[in-house]
């Protein structure tokens, strides 16, 4: 477990000691990041260019979240000033970004400036990387993020099941310091954390672990280390590049009009007008699944 | 996951069509029981008889429960005159029982008796399997059981990290007329229940399930099923009695007294007086684990 969260903390460039795993998938780090900052009446603002933010705040508003949109036009990002537009509007304690959202393909740049946003408005600030970790740069604490998670099965490719996650200083004090407890004792950050070992002392038992996810997640996260993550995020956008450079030889149009805001690692792709997209759909699942 | 279905059903003995798994491990199962049947404010009554009531209990306070206790004494299990006698004081809306304690190695018996008891009282049935299922008998549907659900890694002996649970009809009609939506979007049944198919029609996606561990469950409970059930628990017995047989011989005490009462999965011993439990417990760890 100690070298897991080492390399964590490698993947998302952090040196936040309060690094671990949630056992469950991505949807479990998502409710983590939720009920570990959120108490009732909470402000949280959904930063939204697909359908993960709203799949989000589906889950804050069950923790009793005050929650608030800024979307983005369909295939596109958000811009600064959107961003700041909503800050002044909401007053959020908690901002929520998919770096990368799998629905449209959609990349969110410019994440260290929305950081810098969080700390003028106070606000914390959660980004949720499933879908873009390992195949774009992420910089946890140069951004000044205090929440993130992945998924294992994506470009780290361990077994689904497991899902790293990382909470900053900021975030563990504003946690210790609420009125009132978080709802999940399973995703509570100072349990998960005590089990991990993440506070020094000794490790308290929390949760029976799964020792054959434990084993893959520690197996890929070496891969990665081998090879380094410049290396792995490269090669996904040359391969992205690649694949891009295909579809246009072949007349497809890409569905983010902007190169860069593409999320190399999901490539989505207009179905062309007069082409049944159910029955693209159901050939290439059949075809290439 | 049509035959992992199929499969708890037979281990939990239940024709429930709201049988599934929670992807995470048996404190997930815990937390789905709870914040499925909890709503604010609820009164929920924790049968107790080692340390897994409490730990319920905060779960469930967390979820908003109104929480109350039945204590048995220490290394005994509770007897229906305690329990009913709580009921007429509390009138909870939902009760939670371990069948078996791990911390104590107590067994609570009678839960036909105590199914009577929560229908006379219109209160839901919650009754924890994981330390005790396939080891002694369990019968959902005969004994009224609303809401059940196991360890994986235990008797099963499949990997830790999915959860089978079963609700009642009566449980999910309570679930589908809650006046505010399950906290958990995680373990809300009745999308776990869609991704599951358990409701007819379509299959409807929830979260990414842990394909490793789907296969190792599929394949416990096919050993399972090839073995019956009955025979299972009838070895899990012949093994406790061995080794209760062989303790006595040593000239150890067990340490719940009464012999009906006795896990046959968990078998606790008394620390001899002017013996240290720590050194004990450090030598057994360090020789037999």
């Amino acid at each position: 477990m100690d070298d897991i969260k080492e390399g964590i903390k490698y993947i998302f460039q952090t040196r936040n000691e309060a690094t671990m795993c949630i056992s469950g998938s991505g949807h479990a780090g998502m409710e983590a990041a939720l009920c570990n900052l959120l108490e009732d009446g909470d402000v949280i603002l959904f930063g939204s260019t697909g359908i993960w933010g709203h799949r989000a705040a589906e889950m804050a508003k069950r923790y009793g979240g005050d929650v608030r949109f800024v979307e983005s036009r369909f295939g596109r990002s958000l811009n600064l000033d959107e961003i700041e537009f909503a800050f002044e509007g909401h007053k959020p304690a908690v901002f929520f970004l998919a770096q990368g959202d799998s629905s449209t393909g959609v990349m969110q740049t410019q994440l260290k400036e929305i950081g810098e946003i969080c700390r003028k408005y106070n606000c914390l600030f959660v980004v949720d990387t499933v879908a873009s970790l390992g195949g774009t740069e992420f910089y946890m604490d140069r951004w000044q993020v205090d929440v993130t998670y992945t998924g294992s099965q994506k470009v780290l490719g361990a077994p689904p099941g497991i899902t790293p996650i990382s909470f900053s200083k900021r975030a563990m004090k504003h946690i210790v310091s609420r009125k009132s407890k978080v709802k999940v004792y399973y995703f509570d950050a100072t349990l998960v954390g005590q089990y991990w070992n993440c506070f020094g002392g000794s490790r308290i038992y929390h949760h029976t672990i799964s020792s054959t996810l434990l084993y893959g997640l520690r197996e890929a996260l070496a891969q990665i280390c081998a090879q380094g993550l410049q290396a792995v995020i490269k090669r996904h956008q040359q391969c992205s590049d690649r694949l891009q450079h295909g579809l246009s030889e072949l007349g497809l149009e890409m569905f983010v009009p902007n190169v860069a805001v593409r999320l190399p690692t999901v490539n989505t792709v207009k179905i062309p007008v007069g082409v049944d997209w159910r029955k693209v759909a159901d050939y290439t699942m059949r075809k290439y699944v």
